[in-house]
């Protein structure tokens, strides 16, 4: 058992921790909520007043976060608040840049620090089956997974410092294009007569075969549990996806690297999104595509 | 035993004729080269000096031509010299409109007309493994399997006249879109510090999972067999991916079909195919989009 | 004053008969619709019951047809009708190969042809001052100039045959996707807090200076006289942009040169065109960039 | 006359810098390069040591800088260094938000900053004919212009703090558009038998119009002054018009405007950037469009 403080309790982070508590670990909230806190402490953890509340005696910090720049000021007064030796776990999507800044600046007062972004959304949160990319040392990723155990069920590790954090943008970014591309393949075989059944079944077992396919087909009918079936409720909502995909831009643009369909990709979502679709599951975007009926 | 004439004797045609032959058919063969002639009979077939020689005594005609208007020429002076009730099986890839077209016409002079382009590529059409998307009546259909099956493994009934050509385009132009998708992710991760191998880790039993991804990986080592392990020696050359790209957007163009991706994806090819790199295997692009070291 | 045939009296091409009929030219009009052709009556000129009946006696064919195949079925009709050295003047709009396939066939039976698409739109043709881009040999181009001046006040002698369709689709090409760039630039400044006004004088003054921005200004103000200050009404419609966009697709395809910023913009229209806005003026593809208010 | 100190005396720097030493003011400089600090000294300014030194008896400072965290960096210095009252002219081309960032800070303290970044490249800065778009008060733009008019001849008030910077990005993002459709018009034409001059003729007289055409013809031949007569050396050179659209992405992001053309060109500058073409002017990337021959 540790004793935990977990930093923001929002969608994703109030059902990890919970899963913490759940766990029999002593886990402190805190966030700008005052309902999310009350919400941990009535399932059996404790909420705290201020991050000086939350570090007192502390052996793990772990973070879901909206920004880097959120995750740099609250490690940033963090670091001096807690023993040297603490382990630090931020579960935030982040700029890779940044994830790296505050590791360093951890690991130079001591610390322990790895970057574990997840994917699997609020339903994964909630069942503990998130999939976290870990970047960090080989140290820091064996002290983490004890603990990333209790809220997921597939731990990687990725690399050094940031690594996870390049996992996932690259990961998500593959996801939004290939997403797309399966809504134009749907979308243009209902214009050319070729039923939708049918192009699941020929592209499913061959070289168009995907996760946006065969998983979350975004059209209703073929795979019963996507959101296509239940008027695209999320799922991963278009708003997260957009912001995933803006993320993965500014890392390319500060890497220099090309990704074409990476920005694209980006600016369809934000099209979409700015239609009044931020909300909806991030594949029905298949409707944009088809115009209005 | 059936009597099959074969049109369309090149790096596809011919090991398809060849695959019938060996199953015990009586394949006579059509091509402007008369050296894929020879190759035809020293392999136990015959050669044919013209359509009408070829018609003579036929009970299944077997295309492979390059562009639909050499499948409409040819069909179109076949209809005329061979009996009624005669089974047309078309392996080009070709327009939709096109396909429909032909079997419209064959159809009215009372001829069982398929169409039934294939995936798989030089390697599976010489090792008969090809998956053919067959388009046409449950009839045609029927008659046209055992003869497929000599060529192929997979053989899927995609709908009416021309579901087969819907099926290809479509497959095709979401394995072109997710196979750049895929390059993108890998240049981001080398740029960024992330191990191919660890984002193949990731990726592949992750969201972005994709046969481009798992089967056929376009960076060296993740996936043995793949490409990039032998230069990019293909494989799907480059050109060939290209002409299955124009041709999606050809159909989405007249069909009045939105495909941003599949667009960008075709331009993308256009730019790298004339760089000097129509012959190598598609999945190369991914130097494209690193630039030069 | 010249014995003219005139086949095609939509939008267009009734205003362009109507000029000729009043710069005192006997005009015989064809078109599928009897209240287009009644007009033409009323106006002076004479309707015809058939292409036949149009052919009769005249020495001028002038058409404005919807498609290439449109104008190679007339043409193909009107060559054997009319006596050698008859002068066609197409005015359509269509692929480059469809406009030197009509010339050729009519060259070889001794007609002079001549491409002549315009710009100018509705209002360009009522009023005379349509711009006439012109392939033909000079010849062609000198025969086809009296007339064209009764109809236009620009009158460019582009090249061979083929040529005004080439000019034409770069033209347009050019204008569309300058139009979607300067709406990004409006609806980039509103976002960051800079006024219109400012940004029209800044670009209007600088390396930004397009007709999109200095005539046709999409946002209302700094234009008076642009669609953007008529609630967009046209001007030139979307659905009238987006046809010239895919055309220019068709060509480029077909001629294999890449044209990525062409291809993207054909696609943003597409999009925009078929959530209803397909008769507004096409710089109302700002309103799409800017997402609900 | 007045006592200036310029910080940053690179290529656009040091000629800005010369041209306020000829008008007649006392120009001490700031760079990290002493060659460049020589320069100046030896055209009768001074050099300083360090920013304090800078900074002692100024009233104006001119800044030329790469990136917005220089300036932030330089600016939070020499705000506490100076007396309160002095004019701050930051013409580097850095993110809006930055701009405003530096402005909040210095008017804070009681300074009058603002944003004047410029256009007219290294041959504009010798001849002292900059266009400067300005953001700031009535009063700071009044008080900057003299200085100004001493390095350019257009000097743009185009609204509050940040709108310089804004208007820069805008005016350069369309450019960016323009250019690379102009180069795809001329590629095509060129692929479809279209004479370039012809194209210049029909296009720089209708809607195709546009500086990138008109002034800055990417092509050899129409335009004799343009880049393209000197084998495309700069001119404005791709990694710096790269270096601009970059920018215009970034600060499209953080606005959440969407801008698919201009994130489109992005890519395509930053491909063809990366084959080794950083130093070549801008419209080379005709040369990227049309493939090798």
């Amino acid at each position: 058992m540790s004793k935990i403080g977990f930093v923001g309790l929002g969608n994703m982070g109030l059902p990890m921790a919970l899963n913490l508590v759940k766990a029999g670990h002593a886990v402190t909230g805190y966030d700008l909520s005052a309902e999310a806190k009350a919400k941990l402490a009535e399932a059996g953890g404790s909420a705290a007043a201020s991050l000086a509340e939350l570090a007192a005696g502390v052996e793990v910090i772990v973070s879901m976060l909206p920004e880097g720049r959120h995750v740099e000021a609250v490690y940033g007064e963090l670091f001096a608040l807690v023993p040297a030796g603490t382990l630090f776990i931020d579960s935030s999507t982040i700029h890779v840049d940044s994830a790296r800044k505050v590791a360093a600046e951890g690991t130079a007062k001591g610390h322990v620090v790895v970057d574990a972004p997840v994917s699997g959304g609020t339903v994964g949160a909630a069942a503990g089956t998130l999939t976290f990319m870990v970047g960090g040392t080989d140290a820091g990723f064996a002290a983490a997974r004890p603990i990333l155990e209790k809220m997921g069920k597939n731990i990687v590790h990725a690399g050094a410092a940031g690594a996870g954090q390049a996992a996932k943008i690259c990961n998500n970014m593959i996801l939004g294009i290939s997403m797309v591309a399966v809504c134009e393949g749907f979308a243009l075989a209902e214009k050319i007569g070729l039923d939708a059944q049918k192009l699941f079944e020929v592209a499913s077992t061959s070289s168009a075969q995907c996760w946006a396919l065969t998983t979350y087909c975004p059209v209703p009918g073929p795979v019963p549990t996507s959101p296509a079936n239940r008027d695209y409720q999320p799922g991963f909502a278009t708003a997260m996806m957009l912001k995933d995909l803006k993320l993965a831009q500014d890392v390319a643009s500060s890497a220099g690297q090309a990704t074409p369909l990476g920005a694209e990709t980006a600016q369809l979502f934000r099209l979409f999104n700015d239609q009044g679709n931020a909300a909806r599951d991030f594949s029905s975007i298949v409707e944009f595509l088809r115009g209005v009926k």
